[in-house]
């Protein structure tokens, strides 16, 4: 930048700032699609504590981490996890090359469009859906992948796009939070590679501040090109005590506030806690089955039991999303 | 915040700002420890040409990201890695527990003051005695013991503080990129643990932009109160190869700037030249050996062999530290 340049800049930024001061007047609403109460005020309190300067809970702004789980907390995870929709339908598309997948199991169901039998595994088949439809290609392969889909693929139930259904209330508060220093993680089991590509549009978190489980990657050079390339291992489950691992790895510092839907956020919770100094810890409890999904203790998905318990003992933040929220989904209306 | 020191700090920043832009006359010389010549020149050029936002090269500041080797690029690596020879010094200091030790390679040599037999046994005995003097605590009491032994401990040549070995060049490079909008990270061979407790303050670099190798982690509750233990295992080791895969990992984007100083950067500069618009690398030829070390082909340490034939082959930058640095560690008279 010119000298001129730097000097023009500089003195526009100062006449933008006096004129932006002189208009403060009112306090606006940041969260404004959150219903008065206890979830929306500790929030407030919480905030309010850390950034006041005279307060002894005050916290440098390089501190102040939050960390967010991605499915059930930011957007729906129901009736399954996106990123397991989309290796689902990723059977479907690569079929015609794996004919020995008709007669072979979870496929052989899941082509059959059988997908409770297909999933009946457990973890194991799930896992191998997830190997052979996400590994095999270079990570900028498979980033397309992931954008292409994203990019139209609609939820069988809402018909809604799956960034569609990005809570707004999650929104505010991931701007809330961002507008006093804060810095904004998401600490997800899903695949980074499979987030990466579309978090930074919608939530405003940047590749860097996505943490997930992880493939084995492995360098090449292709004709003197380096490429990296997805193989079929997983190499980090970024799951229950591995939050707390993948948060120490990753980001080299404890959270102050984090975010969760289930007990698979327990551990991350806890670590947050466990600090010293003012910490923030929030569930958001699925109680709305006529707006979105209702459950917690039965639920195989989204599974919260001890972490419900253990949130009402500690007196963690429980939002109850039909009372607190007022509208669910970005783009609802009020 | 309230509304009131709002407007004020609003109005403050106005005024400042304006009087800043006031001030800007002379350009002011960012990198003073660099003699003129093609190192320097280019560095400029490079940063020039993607900060403007005329240019074709121009690059948002969000895609400015810079990557750095730690060892032998920030700060001295002579005679061996500072990480190692903490653990040569902590095998002394917690000798009393192992008695064990007295019969057993490499311990045994290293206790009778012969290291260079202790390490003859190559990557396996140095390994060996990394796990057992830095693994089997939790990561805060791990952070404590560097911190406590960097504040402290001197190297066998200079008598400085090892802090003291950063590079005075390197540190006014890193500062020119920030004041550039670039994101600085450290990509290093050395664990992420034994760099972050002092990374921030000595390079200005903070905990989340630090990738390097780890150590298995493992989320326990102690009396209640949640702990991460270090085990020894390491999960992953960031050199050669590995560089672009943690990058890929931690960043998850490609950096533009890469900057190295032996062949296990080499996959690192290769892959951030490999990809679209305008790149840069560079690497540190340790060829002072009045002021530094002179090594290259043959060191062991910071072998840089087939990096230095491909970075003429490419026209990467190579700096001449004995030409192109003025002064070489950071408290230097120049």
């Amino acid at each position: 930048m010119t000298m001129k340049r730097t000097l023009l800049l500089l003195l526009s930024l100062g006449f933008i700032l006096i004129f932006a001061g002189m208009a403060v007047a009112e306090p606006i609403d940041s969260l404004p699609s959150w219903n008065d109460g206890k979830a929306k005020q500790s929030i407030i309190a919480f905030v309010t504590k850390v950034t006041n300067a005279d307060s002894p809970d005050f916290v440098p702004p390089a501190e102040r981490i939050a960390t967010f789980d991605n499915d059930g907390t930011l957007w729906a995870e129901q009736p399954l996890y996106t990123q397991l929709i989309f290796a689902l339908e990723r059977v479907g598309r690569l079929a015609p090359q794996h004919p020995e997948w008709k007669d072979r199991e979870p496929f052989a169901s899941l082509l059959k469009g059988v997908v409770g039998k297909a999933l009946s595994g457990g973890e194991a088949a799930t896992r191998e859906i997830v190997m052979a439809t996400q590994t095999g290609m270079t990570t900028e392969e498979f980033e397309k992948i992931v954008k292409d889909w994203i990019a139209t693929a609609k939820h069988p139930v809402t018909k809604r796009l799956y960034t569609e259904m990005v809570y707004q209330p999650m929104l505010e508060l991931l701007s809330y939070l961002r507008d006093n220093d804060f810095k904004t993680y998401i600490v997800s089991g899903g695949d980074v590679a499979f987030m990466r590509p579309w978090v930074e549009k919608i939530y405003g978190i940047p590749p860097e501040q996505v943490v997930g489980s992880s493939m084995k990657t492995q360098f090449e050079l292709r004709d003197g090109k380096p490429v990296l390339l997805r193989l079929p291992e997983l190499v980090f489950y970024n799951n229950k005590g591995n939050k707390p691992v993948g948060i120490n790895s990753y980001i080299g510092r404890r959270p102050i506030a984090a975010f969760g839907n289930s007990d698979g956020d327990l551990q991350m919770l806890q670590w947050t806690t466990a600090g010293d100094g003012p910490r923030f810890a929030l569930y958001v409890h699925h109680t709305d089955a006529e707006r979105e999904w209702a459950y917690d203790r039965k639920s195989s998905i989204g599974h919260l039991d001890k972490g419900l318990d253990e949130a009402h003992s500690k007196g963690w933040t429980v939002v109850d999303m039909k009372q607190d929220w007022k509208v669910i989904y970005q783009n609802e209306m009020r």
